[in-house]
């Protein structure tokens, strides 16, 4: 999220043949997305509400970058806009996550741990919809590593809130190093986004909600004097006319202005009346509100290996262990054969190869003892090891252990891949 | 791949509190793997040939950016730098794939339709390294929805080559609208990224090959005087020898300059000798090359719509159906009930749900009818759509129809996600 006061932290370039345009490098993927309204509202039917996800690169001109990954001036950002009508911040599968509990540090500092219906009930947090969008970053940020007791939403003060923003809360992680940080940001941004856009581009970001049944209204319409518009404006008249009757009646109004052909004329009230008829309406336009939760990825990837990383000693050498959660880790399995001899190796090979084939990667290795092996092994959070021994080649099993408990089980060759696979 | 004459499409930017310091934005992603290369060589663990992948954007001020998005100012691309000892250019999967065939466009312009084992055999194609990556790029191509008709290898011809390329094929697509088009390149780049990055920051970018034994060989160092660099240079005496004893001597050197705490200094031919001694050399170290395939997303992204597009009448109206294949469709099945009545949608959208937990991207439509239904998935590339009939609430089976042929055939509801899983 990009406030004002920030604009000088964007990078500044040139583009074209003679570096004749400005441009800039984008602080946020937010504002592609709200660009882009009209035609994802197209996309998905005219339906409300409806979401639109982003991972991309974002850059800022941050003047002390530091706190390793902390703090980039180029970082990885993945932001979701969810569109609402603006009294509608329901949400349908709210049931399925009002019973899970949040730590919440409020706008007046009291820490509370609720569970998220009851801080909807009691307007702690504002609406369905925000609640569910934190339900879902604590879900998301546990399943990636992050250790539940470390993380807190935090709720935007009333002074720090943008002035658009109805409501804040930064999921933040604590670090042992760096204290709290602040790693997503999920922000009700009311319609300011699009109404923006709307009014320096000029393009229409309202959507259209149909009544259940068409309503008859009385509204206030100007009906333009065409005789007076005729004699004075000439071949504009008509023109003059088609625009009077598009503005929204506000108030008294002496005159209107109005563009025609690119020109601003002010039209005085002595050339239209202000008339209230009866009409027959189906809907009406809004522009939507937005619900944005706003992820740092360097920060939750730096997270994942802070409170993952584990320092502790073997036969008196320090021995480090990374207890990623197997869906993260990089490798899936170790494969080793006991001994580089008497046709183990081929075997082991066999398993690896398969497990490749199958999508999910594996590491071949036969050098140096097999305590050594494993050690490599969870040293950069390999949560399986398979190790190809004599017993394998009488009976076609190999033992898996796994990393965190060390624990060993024999498994059936060919049945390797799925018992992994279910464990990811 | 950034030759030096295009410098200047580079977008600069400045960085900084004052914006003190000029930066750019990258106009490949590849320079960033090469700077890591020492890190990568020790992950590696010494062991060559490996590889490493990179997917990113890069930035580059095109003076006239068109043709939709074949040239963009930002694009993404997605780099591989496969790293070879430089006379090692063999590749331990070639067997699988020499029999496959390629459209080839040789340098001196002939074209000829060759097995990739041929085309190596006859130097056509510089190694089985080369021929290997060729051949990836052709089965990642079609496997992506690419006509494989309409795929060929350009060779680059000596004049357009860059200088320290050995070699160049250009994977070129042909569209209806632009004619051929270069979409993937793949380079040997020798050892020219890694020594111009060593040159230029003196870290040693070089890898180390030990000899099968070790070999005794004579060599010609330098042997400082030291009485002499002691009368005439006192303290610094002890270090212009250490740095005088590492030279590379190269053919007579009447003088040699050293680099001694930041200062350059000229050391004449009187204050060493060079003398030949013997020496027990375990390996050596040398600059690896790369092959380098690189992969323009945006304009295989292109051509996959080109490809597939197909435009035909239906009744009379004009009818669009996309080809993609179903590994890269969007929306891999529409769920529809036949009537919205008679608890068909109740049963459509629990199958919807069904395939969603699968991960298995799914569409509930229930809108119109059936014909349009499927008209609106074809559209989009869908392969497959499920329909809900009274049969189904009787015996628990539906109906799934293939977009290329239309056939449809039933299947059980409880079945249907593997069914699908299948053929994606």
């Amino acid at each position: 999220e990009m406030e004002e006061g920030k604009l000088n932290l964007m990078f500044e370039t040139r583009i074209g043949a003679k570096k004749q345009e400005m441009a800039f490098l984008r602080p946020e993927t937010a504002q592609g997305i709200f660009v882009d309204f009209p035609f994802l509202y197209e996309f998905f039917r005219k339906k409300m509400p409806f979401g639109v996800v982003q991972i991309g690169k974002g850059f800022r001109n941050e003047v002390s970058p530091r706190q390793g990954i902390i703090r980039l001036r180029e970082f990885s950002m993945a932001e979701a806009e969810i569109f609402f009508e603006p009294d509608e911040k329901s949400h349908e599968r709210f049931e399925e996550i009002k019973k899970e509990k949040l730590t919440l540090l409020t706008m007046d500092d009291e820490e509370m741990v609720m569970e998220a219906g009851q801080a909807v009930e009691e307007g702690i947090v504002g609406s369905e919809a925000m609640a569910y969008y934190l339900v879902l970053t604590h879900r998301f940020l546990t399943s990636v590593g992050i250790d539940k007791e470390r993380i807190r939403f935090r709720q935007h003060k009333r002074e720090e809130l943008a002035h658009y923003a109805r409501e804040c809360w930064d999921a933040e992680i604590f670090s042992e190093r760096f204290g709290w940080v602040e790693c997503v940001g999920i922000a009700d941004r009311s319609a300011h986004d699009l109404e923006a856009h709307m009014k320096a581009t000029g393009v229409d970001m309202r959507a259209f909600k149909k009544y259940d049944e068409p309503r008859k209204v009385r509204r206030r319409i100007i009906k333009p004097k065409m005789n007076l518009l005729g004699r004075d404006f000439r071949k504009k008249a008509v023109k003059i006319a088609e625009e009077l009757k598009k503005v929204d009646v506000d108030g008294d109004m002496k005159n209107v202005t109005v563009n025609i052909d690119g020109e601003e004329m002010k039209i005085g009230g002595e050339y239209f009346e202000i008339v209230e008829e009866e009409v027959v309406e189906s809907g009406k336009k809004f522009i939507p509100h937005v619900i944005e939760p706003s992820h740092g990825i360097d920060r939750i990837f730096y997270f994942i290996l802070e409170h993952n990383y584990r320092e502790t000693e073997k036969e008196g050498e320090r021995y480090v262990l990374l207890s990623l959660p197997p869906s993260m880790a990089p490798i899936k399995a170790g494969v080793f054969p006991l001994v580089s001899k008497d046709g183990l190796p081929k075997v082991a090979r066999n398993i690896e190869r398969m497990l490749r084939k199958r999508g999910i990667m594996a590491f071949y290795d036969e050098s140096g003892s097999i305590g050594r092996r494993y050690a490599r092994m969870d040293e950069i959070g390999t949560p399986f090891c398979i190790t190809v021994d004599y017993q394998s080649k009488e009976d076609n099993t190999v033992t898996i252990r796994f990393r965190d408990t060390t624990e060993q089980v024999r498994v059936k060759i060919e049945e390797v891949p799925e018992w992994i696979e279910k464990r990811l």
